[in-house]
């Protein structure tokens, strides 16, 4: 597993996120279409914001890169950051009006949610390459790029200099996919940010549909296979590839290939699983864990996030996680990391 | 009082409103700063939207000109309409993804509001000139065009050209100047627009600041009575200066002045009152009232909003407002409204 | 005539234009499509920019308020108005990387002739609200807007605040609609924006097809007569209203109407003759004389334009206008301009 | 050499170019600053547009993707390119009013150029991935990316897309770097496209500055041979640093170095050197020449070109630089291309 253990070493933080940090308004009535709830509730949201409260609140260290309003949603997720122990020295405050996204959620049923987005002007897609502070790059053992902070100059160029010295200086790249379809102005455009991004990356984390969209060039055939084939020939490491409902794949580059089933509990939302997977899985890389371990313990903060009215709130610490384990390894024999 | 009655007539609505339905987010803990208020009530909002509710409540026949956004959102403010009763024909969705203004109310104490606004790409500045129905403004007895509708394009050449046929067609054009400092440029942007409509008003609306910000270019003394000779000169029948916690005072062609003075309530929160002023007024005008008596109602709608959590929903019907002015005359034997 | 006089009295300037200065790139081997041209003369160019060295040729004292591009073209033109003695005080340079606006026409016969412009991010679009100078203002007897200043903001605003200060000190307003489809964003927009200047106006310039498109709110008919009656009630004291090649007809408010003819000559392009035509006739509104006389004069200079290849560097001074009034006198008995 | 040689092969194309063309007025008055120059002759321009004419002068074939305006100007750059016998298959009109960039060249002396450039909304800069056809990229041998279609949106995308589709077929990719300010917003965004699309290349072409700019993030020396082995490592295989009156410098992956001197010219101005060069380089490559004689071959091009007024339109054939190349052979001894 040396390949894909993430070092801190002498390094500050294990990992540094760059991209969104969004405010989360979640309906307390919910069960019925958006425009009827009446009553929500605000939680700190975004893809990297989640996965950073997720590693931090498992005890990794975190760094980010972002712009967030200067406003009072702007000191709501920077006071939110401190109290979860991420660094905020790079987070800093947009200056022309720029406004942090929104998400209200739309709970339908558990297995019927959408989401509205307030992403116009949107303060994390006014990064800047400026604010890539070479120094800190340095001070982290791993890079997490989230793929919606290359929908837009200039935080589009900001994540790809962040790539480029993170590889100068030999960070483990990670690249979340995280495909929203706001802001992007064509289905070219997010091939060739992807595809560019994706080449750079040591970890690629994606659903099925979002590995569809970075490989739309070169006419490849769709199968997690094949996807896995053509990334580790271009350098990439470990591909975790999502199908919802079904679980998801993983492939190494040496060779290794494993399948992940998805555990049982009560769903109450049908999104925010994605970033504890992430969180827990890069946790365990941080430990040096054997990869189907890993895997194990993300599937399973996934499994309690979907359960979660909130995602950022709600990430699980350890032993929460472990105390979860235990209890659906105890209901059955079945192991739900297998490997293929 | 002739002069200033809204007749409808064989006319379809007594008032035409013309600008912004957003939806307003008031925090249900409140008293402490918005960053720290965990949840939130939605409500229809926007000044000429809660106007529009507030006629409407007094069984005024009310129409509107908006763009709303092509989502839950923007259902909900349409089912909110539909539900008071306020025609829908000319609300049209958004096609390029503007989104509906929202504003996040913060309430330190019943002294210390302040908003959060939503304003980037908003739906209701995409009003178009094209969305301007020449039948529709012939059909009304009264256009109300909100100030904030002239802050961009091409809401504010709807605006315009609406205010222009509303000229040609004989209605009351009352200007509500619902200063905003959102989506402006420039003090003289504004001016130039604000006195450009000032001038096609029968009747104007704003508080002393407001009236400020429209006359910088003209040299006047910033006085009341400075105000009024001058628009009276210009063609505008009746003006209505607010002075906040002092009351307002009002001016008519005809040289008749009136001081009004608060109302005794206990205040919730430091907004919403000029909404419930200028809905309760106008009512009366459309029933030909004496306009100390039109004054005094508008002035009992203002004070009940302000100790009301929300602004369109807490919009009171005939009977509140009556109830109310019973009441506080049964206290003080002291009237609300004076010639001067 | 006294009520059509431009009276400088203790005033500066004459007249102050307020628009486009442009550089305008002639073929020399003309009577072919552009696209094979090669060689090109460079002269100073735009409507407003015209008239001002038509005047100044003329011995009026003239200011002007515009943005030049901060380049050699900026240079050029700076230096060509102080050359003919125009007052270039507020004329400044953009900041923003706005290039002054081109034109390269296209001369295929005496009889047809276009224009390719240049008017991206053109610099005299970019006149803003600020650079209206209201001691400027107060320094001239008249100000010419020209309609092209309202295609957009900033200039928008800049030519709308320069009307309402003119207002205010009193100086004959004159509106050159000069209708360009360049930067305009719809029918409506260009109707409000004219429909508002031309009621602030003194003195109304232009084709039918731009009365037009001022009147398409008001149900007019679309004859001079109608356009007369229409504008001399909102205020309007001379409306010139052309007829390309077959002349045109002026109508004073007191009631008096004219008919100008055109004068013989041999033509070598279809424009610039606007332009001489305004300054000419202004010319002859500053010095007094009686209307007839000046159309006369505005004709002669207009002729003698359009025989020339540049527009402003063929500006005829009073000699030479004198000298082709003479010429065509002497060849024929019949007068150009009839009263109606 | 075979590593160098652009193989036509079944392709139809020996190269396909990707970027700018635009219009050059160049004066005939020259010698003195630009805003004196009274009269200027128009040619085709832009640096892959004159590289293209260049080649196919040599009777290279070549095909081009662009954006031109839809307007006369189009049609002569669209007119020249097929009486050039350049495919015109994939060039096509802007549908949003972009005009295409023009250039007037201040000549103030043999070595004092400069450039006042119109690229505001410029033309070649609304290329879309849309217009990247696959099919034709497959048909060429060569890819030339011009730095400059980097400088924006969707002009950038259509290039990269471009390049991944050339990697995945296999042309060479050449890289000119072809560094102009306008259009950029910082200098980071150049370092971070020009270091991706340098990664992709095969053939590396730009100025010691060029190379500067592209590698601001890596930390080199600023040298040439540190340029070379830093992309050399990346997989480039041949770099050419110019180094302007100095003349140039060659580097190839297998380690060979070349000097390129230049050579004796009575010179008019002080551009259009580079694309000589480059048109009559590529020309030898697509021959399989040694290096040292394309190097010679371009040298001399380069050399005819800044002592002609024109860029495009004298452009050498074959015969023009033999009999430059044997003249200043007959002159001196000396050879202009040394290995190092």
């Amino acid at each position: 597993m040396s390949d894909l253990k993430i070092e801190r070493g002498q390094k500050t933080f294990d990992l540094i996120c760059l991209g969104r940090v969004a405010v989360d308004f979640n309906p307390v009535d919910y069960n019925k279409p958006l425009s009827e709830c009446t009553t929500f509730k605000k939680y700190l949201g975004g893809s990297p914001a989640n996965i950073a409260v997720g590693l931090s609140k498992l005890k990794g260290k975190v760094g980010f890169f972002a712009r967030v309003s200067d406003d009072q949603f702007g000191d709501f997720v920077t006071d939110y950051f401190k109290k979860e122990n991420i660094d905020t020295s790079h987070i800093s405050r947009c200056t022309g009006g720029e406004k942090i996204g929104l998400t209200f959620t739309e709970i339908k049923s558990p297995n019927e949610s959408s989401i509205l987005m307030y992403r116009n002007c949107a303060a994390d897609l006014s990064l800047s390459p400026d604010d890539i502070d070479e120094k800190y790059i340095e001070s982290g053992a791993a890079l997490l790029i989230s793929g919606t902070s290359l929908a837009k100059s200039p935080s589009r160029e900001a994540a790809l200099k962040a790539a480029e010295l993170a590889k100068k200086f030999g960070l483990t790249v990670i690249f979340d996919i995280d495909y929203r379809p706001y802001n992007w102005t064509s289905l070219d455009e997010i091939t060739v940010y992807y595809s560019i991004v994706a080449e750079m990356a040591d970890i690629l984390l994606g659903s099925r549909e979002e590995f569809d969209l970075t490989e739309r060039f070169f006419g490849l055939d769709g199968t997690d296979f094949t996807s896995a084939s053509y990334w580790h020939k271009k350098g990439v490491k470990l591909l975790v590839i999502k199908h919802g409902k079904e679980g998801s794949n993983a492939f190494v580059k040496d060779g290794k290939k494993y399948k992940v089933l998805p555990m049982p509990i009560k769903k109450l939302k049908g999104f925010g699983g994605g970033d504890g997977y992430a969180s827990a899985l890069l946790y365990g890389l941080t430990q040096g864990w054997e990869l189907p371990d890993a895997l194990e313990f993300g599937a399973a903060s996934a499994s309690l996030l979907i359960a979660s009215h909130a995602c950022s709130e709600d990430m699980p610490n350890e032993a929460k996680i472990r105390n979860y384990l235990n209890e659906i390894h105890s209901q059955s024999k079945e192991g739900y990391v297998t490997e293929i």
